[in-house]
């Protein structure tokens, strides 16, 4: 491997191009001893694709991902396409040794997960989901205040995950609209973004015993992408909603939705715990509230603390003065700074599919609770390898 | 009954002093034709009895709760005593010929609820439930907001009401805690915090046809008051959440706490409709944030209405100017005086019994399903009358 | 004296309201040995006279203030009336042995001031001046944090006031709008909004040397109240700032307007000192940001106390329960409290026409400023008695 | 020039690592058909711009700045060095016909901007100065709204620019430190952060006419960094503020310091006009609050703009999704952009060297105001060529 890595980015679109930018600022920002190689970038609009790896610097292009995957010179198969087709590509990818980065969600149900998850076991190598929410440097500042015992006992983890880009039902589904189409994305918002909420979850609180859940479409037709003229079924979840016990005795409250008229990508959580609580919200990203209840009591309140310096807040050393926030594609610049980290250092790389595939059965028990009005009980579906 | 009302009131606890206090104010900012007379204060401690009664010139005290309904010159009695006591005395006044006002939540469940709607509806006579929060201007300015059409189809309401008094374990249960006592307050936080975002949810949305839910009791056992050597079993709910389709097809989330550190009143709701949100926080009580799709694209976004501007929020004329907030016993002075107006012009009070029962129907089936772990479904709880 | 106090009110305008609600609200939630009892209320229309004092329980009613103070059964004389009439009577009253309580700013100008300082100080007797923002819960706890040295050496202090409703340029003045005439002002934002900034700065940071101000009259000609069809000639400053340096070498910025848009009552200052800041914003009066440089440096931020915990806040132990704000009156009523509570205790009552008169001398010297465009200092108008 | 422009960079610190990244970035994410090459790098110790050069891609390095100008192939000389350069470096650029990036403020003082000034004015190519917070989305869309009428007559500016990175006196002086260095730097705050606020005004508002400013230095002898034995005096302003009458009528109040405990970047201003406000704050730079007075009477707030969305907003159209938001370094990309735009379009690019050099003489003007104690008057300092 050398100081190279040789990247193989399968898809060019939104997650294609946050990757691509995220490669180039790592190295840039992050000094690492391992650096990525943009090889081939794998589409199939030669012209679009041609635009995309001259922007962005891919050395080469490729129409079929399976000759991607082929090239002994490629190291990672980085997986930004629709979530019907990360389970045949990663398992090809499996197979053919290499290291894999996956956008989120894992799969498009937890059977598929399963297999993947199989199928990187056996294969043995580095792999990654991009649930890039963790390497907010707010959150990561929450996982550590958590880590600290700062908060106690933990009573309760509050989600919610809000949009409002699909309310007008002449939106049309399927194309590049995918994420609409539940052949192609598996389901709606609960893989879209509650797999993130549980991600988090999962992370900050510790795993999830028991749930019941609550579903919704509200817009039931919508015209097809490739011929407006035809109205089909929709059948993806707009909204979805869960309540939860975890192992540890906390309770979790879970929403989200693309039907909340001015949220436009509002993921936020707060965690009550015994002293202490935290308030995180993805729309002031440079941001985390803490309430310390061993502080002096007269002067107790949530602190609204600006995580960007550098001496004292996770990833903020690497960017530039106090007073200076991030934005939205720093997460998946940390995410990849953090694989680099991770190979270098011959560490557990998180999440991997190990974890996401943790996600993808809650993701799952939720949906099931859902259709079948039933409580569904966690344990009984994680696996006893 | 002439110009004056009289009243007696039943308890002269935290409720006692704020409804005192409001009977006064009312009078003293809202021009009534009819004035309450604070003629008789019932309890049991004479010597605090007095001082109250002195202090907020009750003309009299009693000691006897049956003898105040039994006098003929009472012709309202006000409710302010632990829920287990409201049944007995709402139905004796109801069956004297009283009106009646009774803080929330109604009875300690439907049951009792029923029998007190049952006696009211036979009585005739105006009655009121302090569900106070519908009372807060910019909760006001909210249903005004809703009822003008300016939110369109409702797709989501999501409430908490968060607090964190009774996180420490050594907090002693019973006597003047008798929040904590479930045969004096018949639940937990479902009575006394979830009713409230019930009682709006139902006057903001509309009626709720099935819920799934889930409780928390996070302190399970407890030194009583009168005795804290002794340690007691808990039986409320410490926190309680739940999931509910409502009638016209939007979505409810709902979640209430006592172990939330640092939210001490956090009575919160959020509307996400088709042409716009609104978001409320009692915690920030003069203001209300709503957000306008139909404004211009470029300059959208939730706008901060501060709620003080006596020419055109609900209650702010009859107080000072703009900029000058309220505060909580406002809520108080509001359900008062709309009370007092409400005899002036003959109309139906709300809420009143039987907008509260609905609101312990709701209630009770939050616990059902949180006992029984499955949807409770509200259709079939409703009386047919 | 006894157990009362007779008090004979000079107007009932905004003000007299304000403080007739003081009186019976301070006995009702502070309990206090001495209590005021509303003997008689001042004012020309008697119609007006009389339903204001049926309507807050004044026994008599007076239309020539003289009268009221020649009456020996009254003890204090409160002025509620405009500015200009502050001098007479507030010397007459002094002179006739009655304590004083007297509306902000004290006077038209220093030089009247000066006049009612030795009146009273020849007197002898009990006098306050309302400036009420001192008696906010959370600019008391500001003061308590800057007492225990909590902020170290201060070097900002950072004031803003501001208004809107005068931008109309239909708006008549004299009459009712007094306070847009100068001959009954004395001045325009200086004396009604930036005293108030002047007198926390006094009492937060402390005595002011030298300033550099800039006044502007955005509306020059405006009907008169009395005959809208003549337009006079506005003389008061509809904003005004200015730039100071405090005897302990802090640096101040003061502004006051009532020409900014949107904001109605925006009384807010920030404090920097060595070891912290602090801010406050009278529009979210229940709160108070403090942020503690010796904190954890990971975890330092602006906290907001939310000031309304009994056990721990100024004022708030007389309230209600944590999560229970106050509103815009409760600063009168606070202020009418430690007023009885000084003449039980025989202590100083702050803000006396000592210190209103500091404040005066301050507003002069901002108008000389303007006027001159030069700086102005302090220490030679301060009087040497 | 063909499609590319070969910039020489003169200076590796601070900006010149934004300026790199910068430039780089405009290329991936604003289509161009003008590019930047990164040709030559520029400083004195080789091993740092080795690293530096390798980082960020300059094919080059130089260690005099005079061999870089001397060469033909650049076009650009991009001037990232302290203050007391920029003149030198300035001149001699426009002299060799280059076009000119310079870091903010443009010089020392105003006599070496005019001289800076006339030598671009000769040389009759492109120039900007960098003063990056015009490109933050949400002061463009400021910028917009006022230039749409939106505000209609300006009331008032009102600017404040808040650090507090040097209240430590220990923080040595000189060197990597030369902010607080007057040979270096030429003043402090005024030069450094003042300069933001008043580019801001006058690009928002218009000319200044008058202003009076004062001035402190609450830190007055510090160690050198060159040697911390050495006690130094401190010849930089720490905080100064000025009041300021704009030709237009508007009345202004400016602050900046670095001594403002908890104030990280907080570069914040706003505006009060006839019809509405606006308001921003750096630290929170995604939003834009809007305050429109014409809006529905009921319904009127401050409305929060999260300024992130690509059909409606300044830029945004490149970046992500709605909720996406950005950061300190997407300023400097979108100023190379914009900088890169105008030679594609031959446009006038703002703010150049005449626009910085009106602001220098407001800076000089402050700082003359402050030193005389004496109103300073802008209309005899502006040059009448």
């Amino acid at each position: 491997m050398g100081n190279f890595v040789n990247i193989g980015l399968i898809g060019y679109g939104f997650m294609g191009r946050a990757h691509s930018n995220a490669y180039l600022q790592a190295c840039k920002f992050f000094p690492h001893t391992i650096e990525p190689r943009l090889r081939v970038v794998c589409g199939r609009d030669q012209k679009k694709l041609d635009d995309f790896a001259e922007n962005w610097g891919w050395e080469e292009t490729e129409n079929d991902w399976h000759r991607v995957i082929e090239r002994p010179d490629i190291d990672i198969i980085d997986i930004c396409v629709p979530n019907d087709m990360h389970k045949e590509i990663a398992v090809a990818a499996a197979e053919a040794g290499k290291m894999i980065i996956c956008e989120k969600p894992l799969a498009k149900d937890a059977t598929e997960a399963r297999i993947m998850l199989e199928a990187v076991r056996e294969n043995g190598k580095p792999n990654m989901v991009c649930f890039n929410y963790r390497r907010v440097p707010a959150v990561a500042l929450a996982k550590r205040i958590i880590d600290e015992g700062r908060l106690g006992r933990i009573f309760h983890y509050r989600a919610k995950y809000l949009q409002d880009w699909t309310i007008n039902s002449n939106l049309p589904m399927g194309g590049s609209q995918w994420r609409l189409d539940a052949q192609a994305a598996g389901s709606g918002v609960t893989g879209d973004l509650l797999s993130h909420s549980i991600d988090l979850a999962l992370w900050l609180v510790g795993r999830i015993q028991r749930l019941t859940a609550m579903k919704k479409t509200f817009v039931n037709n919508r015209p097809l992408e490739r011929d407006p003229s035809v109205l089909s079924r929709v059948e993806i979840d707009d909204a979805c909603a869960f309540l939860a016990g975890f192992e540890n005795g906390a309770m979790g409250t879970f929403e989200s939705t693309r039907f909340a008229r001015g949220r436009k990508n509002q993921n936020a959580f707060e965690l009550n715990g015994e002293f202490g609580s935290i308030a995180f919200d993805f729309e002031d990203m440079n941001f985390l509230e803490y309430y310390d209840y061993r502080a002096d009591s007269s002067y107790r309140g949530f602190t609204k603390i600006q995580v960007w310096d550098g001496d004292k807040h996770p990833y903020m050393g690497h960017w530039w003065v106090p007073g200076c926030g991030l934005g939205y594609e720093h997460t998946f610049i940390h995410a990849m700074s953090d694989f680099l980290y991770g190979l270098e250092q011959d560490r557990k790389l998180c999440p991997d599919f190990e974890d996401a595939y943790q996600t993808q059965l809650v993701c799952d028990a939720v949906l099931a609770s859902a259709a079948s009005g039933e409580w569904s009980n966690l344990q009984v579906l994680v696996p006893s390898n």
